[in-house]
């Protein structure tokens, strides 16, 4: 079974887009990804998330409001997953925060 | 060569989030993608773009306004590629155009 897409949540609500390059090797990797979404769906203010990987990752996950944004930033599990991200799994990577202003879809 | 990740580009500036779920098969799946991110590239207040595809695909592009984002979406070989994207490329697909309002990065 694929995951599907998150849904549309009806703007205004926050995205916050990190893109990754990562280094070579696992290192755990693939455990702390799978727990961080499963910690970030326990937040106060999460909505979805989506996330790919090929050359880059990309992950963009949706929350209710700036505030939602900031505490899932500093959740100390989440923090510490940051430091051994710089330390050991990304080469490089981006963070955006954005406000939703605007979203439609489409399914067979 | 792999590429490299978007660079920061100081907002306020556009994101569009454009995930999709792709149907079974090619069908020119992927010349169409490739020359879609080449004519993305020549458009005014166009920034950059960052893309991965595993269960989901994510594309996200970078735009100075909205008006470069409604220009892009207008655009006649664009709109031809959307109307064959919903017809045979995609399963299911979301667009968010978001205000990027926050943004910083790291590199080893």
């Amino acid at each position: 079974m694929r995951m599907p897409l998150a849904p549309l949540f009806s703007p205004p609500y926050f995205a916050v887009i990190f893109t990754s390059l990562r280094t070579e090797g696992d290192a755990d990797y693939g455990a702390m990804a799978e727990r961080m979404e499963e910690l970030a769906r326990e937040q106060s203010g999460y909505l979805g998330i989506d996330s790919a990987r090929s050359e880059a990752g990309i992950t963009v996950s949706y929350w209710r409001d700036l505030e939602s944004v900031r505490s899932w930033k500093q959740q100390w599990e989440h923090r510490d997953a940051q430091r051994q991200g710089r330390e050991k799994w990304y080469e490089a990577y981006t963070v955006r925060v954005c406000r939703v202003e605007h979203e439609y879809d489409f399914a067979k």
